[in-house]
């Protein structure tokens, strides 16, 4: 087949192109991935969302689709992490064997580029489709195995995420737009991965003037209502105009 | 040809992947990148180090092969930046007349993944090889057009090295082991891009204990020499280990 033809061809998967996603929510008590499982009859672990790119796509845009394609998540803003090139990444026996199923070119070399993004839990309830038997999401610190080289795609996005709560704001996309400081404590414990003295947390958030108090407090809850909070975006980006680059958590 | 042999060949070129390399070095007064002359008898604009990836090699691995193969520089600790996919990266005219006489496919899709470097300049004279005709230090601020999309490509870099400076003492890695505090100044405003108060700058990076004075002054200079100091990687170690994650520059 010539070139020219195959530049024309919308549809033609990249053999060595593939993206994956990391899709983090937030269940008020702990971090959470979006995880799909390719159940084909044998046993094989669950995988992040991914799959080849189109020759004719953007990297992003693939990302966005693929995520749509497999779990029905749909417009969201993602973030590259890297990519993920060994050589050997998709040749355990389990990955390929699930492979000789789905590709057309299954032993062909694969670099993969992960993408990340932190969405609120309750506005996304997965529902699978193509190669995904099912999409859930499940707590991050019960994940010990995934297909692929993904175990490790996950660190690096927890690290990048860990990383980037001190540079942007950027917890607050796992938040509803109302939230107790309590709640967003227990955030900032789980992206850090370690506890914070809960008086101190308050004392800084506060200090920063990141979030602004509300004149309500939670309803139905079984304990005595908290305050509730929001995101201050003005304060912020004059927060940002003075060259203020770290929010040293 | 069967994917079995495919596999085992050692020396196959992977059509769709690449890697790309941004070298920075210092000069005393301001960064500069390390490019290629690609000239073919055409006028070709210069380019970042790079080509693409065999099959059997990791992408760290393929980055610091091909910056060696291109420009002399060995052994060279390469971060990645990212994967660089637009569909249309590589289909300038110029770079596809190029492309056209070095490559076997010379339309294929090709995503690159982009690393980057910080190098003494004094220890890295480039030595030009492969389809590279030249390889030389160019001063960053001087570049307005590179092939394929190696601007933008370079402006991640320039973002990342940014960024990073204020995380790690990366800087370090661009200047002799010992250094003035007047040297190290005029460094950080070349990374961070704006002029700094002398004074403030040297109180901070004093404050911060980073760099020890030696009982040595500058040798053979036009000028009153300056005291030299030398980076203290012990109390960098200690700093760290109190949780602290931010220069604030």
């Amino acid at each position: 087949m010539k070139q020219e033809i195959k530049k024309n061809t919308p549809l033609e998967l990249n053999p060595n192109v593939s993206v994956d996603c990391v899709i983090f929510g937030f269940d008020f008590d702990k971090l959470n991935v979006l995880v799909i499982d390719r159940a084909d009859g044998t046993s094989v672990p669950c995988a992040l969302p991914g799959n080849l790119i189109y020759n004719n796509e953007h990297l992003d845009q693939a990302a966005i689709r693929v995520l749509e394609e497999l779990t029905g998540l749909k417009n969201i803003y993602l973030e590259q992490i890297g990519a993920f090139g060994d050589p050997n990444r998709i040749s355990k026996a389990s990955d390929q064997s699930w492979l000789q199923k789905v590709r057309a070119q299954p032993e062909a070399r694969v670099i993969t580029v992960a993408y990340f993004s932190l969405v609120k839990m309750e506005d996304y309830v997965p529902q699978a489709s193509s190669f995904a038997k099912s999409a859930a999401w499940i707590p991050l610190n019960n994940i010990h195995e995934l297909a692929f080289d993904h175990m490790e795609i996950l660190a690096a996005a927890k690290r990048q995420l860990k990383q980037m709560i001190n540079i942007r704001p950027i917890g607050f996309n796992l938040l509803p737009e109302k939230f107790t400081l309590g709640q967003l404590h227990k955030l900032y414990e789980a992206i850090l991965d370690k506890p914070m003295d809960k008086r101190n947390f308050r004392r800084k958030i506060q200090k920063l003037n990141l979030v602004k108090s509300l004149e309500e407090k939670q309803l139905g809850v079984p304990h005595k209502p908290s305050q509730l909070f929001m995101f201050d975006e003005n304060n912020y980006q004059k927060l940002m105009q003075t060259g203020f680059n770290n929010f040293g958590f």
